[in-house]
């Protein structure tokens, strides 16, 4: 059984769906040329990084950096660059939340997490490495003609990462279990742990275009937040099975939620209007941004 | 009291230790100023990153940067930028590896390593962030006239730190303990763990000056082999007190060592062989490489 969080009404194309499938199966293709083979030393470490990065996930990420960069008319090689930095950062970012010390979940894309299959230690040194990776990749010579914007790309990754962004978000969270947060504080906190890389990927995507850079950041804005308040949504809606990780848990957990602070309904009609924002935000760029908006109708109406 | 190697007679001029005195105040105030502040949210994250990564240890990785800058005139901002990126990885790496499900290591620098002071998920993220912190310093705008040496200097780093480098060590680390390793397979266990880093800090001094590379490679190969021997020989023969972090710790828990394979009389040989071939590799810099030299006794002669 799937649960179909009902928001909008905007249909999705076939040619759009197409576009995902392709997408998701190229960045695979991508990650599975970049990841080092697990044939290589250290083989245990390559080999959980593989099982961590490989096989899993919508690619929200790498999806809204591919429709970022055909916006912007950004080569294809380093839309790839970008688009498997970004999911490098996001597969770290899992591996270690669902540590022990952190959430622990025992389940990620319906297989066991990382510290279950393998155990703590090689978790860590995963999400480790994987992060090292992503500035691998991002750095590589000869990627971009213009090598103050291959610098600029890396500064946005690095910032959306960090303390001020990701990892910051992430520490919020942890000190906000059992706290009645306000909706202010929610949406900070999430804006940090899951928006700043979101945004991210749509600005690496937009490849330092900087006519395109504030208004894709607004989009960017406004469809992390809704991806997030859907997350909640789903949390309390979606089965384990379908959403292919532990669900109930934030509400089990006395977490503050979208759900918890305005409701279902409301969560839902927030969503929407984050939706609706976010393609407000793409007016400027008429049809060239069908993509990113058919995408944001697909974050907000996503099934699993 | 304190415990002397007595490994090399070169004796170490007071100009020298007085450099590396200057050198380690410059660097503690250059990662002052790098580190978010304590008071801006997240406080606890920022407040755990600085209390890692401030006050404390030898700053080996900073000197030896600084002094490969002065042999290759780098100016000055590059070289507190690649310094500081130096160690705040390491300063990651000190985190994570005393994590409970690492080395489980309560002491480090003569204070409560940072999971003892903090929490595990707080230390887990201190490292996360202070590795992204290292990336975000060498990609700022503007740091390097030569955009692309920036992006080399980037890669470098990254190599040095992910699975083939610093991870990839820990992970063979972790793999080994109770096994019976060849003096081969420690050397290459090694040459991941710290020796990568201790090569990228020299070749990040360098700034990509090519003549240089190759000779201060070899420098700084035997000088990262020469530094890990030496703290095998450290773990047995200083206490706890004076090596700041818990002695005996490598023997006690099974671990290989340079010590358990060659015996402390060889393993100093051993020492003293690399300390020649590093400070062979600098003849060709006559008395433009004294720091370097200098720096190669200080690391082999060091007394905790």
């Amino acid at each position: 059984m799937t649960t179909k969080v009902e928001l909008l009404e905007v249909p999705l194309s076939q040619a759009f769906l197409d576009w995902t499938k392709t997408k998701q199966a190229h960045i695979e293709s991508v990650l599975e040329r970049t990841l080092p083979p697990a044939s290589l030393a250290p083989q245990t470490l390559h080999r959980a990084m593989r099982y961590s990065a490989l096989g899993g996930g919508k690619r929200i990420r790498a999806l809204l950096c591919y429709a970022s960069a055909e916006l912007c008319n950004t080569e294809a090689n380093i839309a790839d660059a970008t688009a498997s930095a970004v999911e490098l950062i996001h597969a770290y970012s899992l591996v270690h939340d669902d540590m022990p010390c952190m959430d622990d979940d025992d389940l990620r894309r319906g297989k066991p997490s990382c510290h279950k299959q393998f155990d703590d230690a090689t978790a860590l040194l995963v999400g480790d490495a994987l992060q090292t990776l992503a500035f691998e990749v991002l750095s590589a010579p000869q990627l971009c003609e213009n090598a103050k914007q291959q610098i600029n790309m890396i500064n946005i990754l690095a910032k959306a990462a960090g303390s001020y962004g990701m990892a910051g978000g992430q520490a919020i969270d942890l000190s906000a279990v059992g706290v009645a947060l306000t909706q202010h504080e929610l949406e900070t906190m999430h804006q940090l742990k899951t928006g700043a890389l979101i945004q991210a990927a749509v600005l690496l995507g937009a490849n330092g275009s900087e006519a395109h850079i504030a208004a894709v950041s607004i989009y960017a804005k406004n469809i992390g937040l809704a991806f997030q308040v859907i997350d909640d949504i789903l949390d309390v809606e979606a089965d384990t099975h379908t959403l292919g990780k532990t669900a109930g848990k934030d509400a089990n957990s006395n977490k503050a939620t979208y759900v918890t602070i305005l409701g279902l309904a409301d969560a839902k009609k927030h969503a929407r209007q984050l939706h609706e924002a976010a393609i407000d935000a793409l007016a400027p760029f008429g049809d060239n941004a069908q993509r990113l908006r058919a995408l944001a109708s697909f974050i907000t109406q996503r099934s699993f």
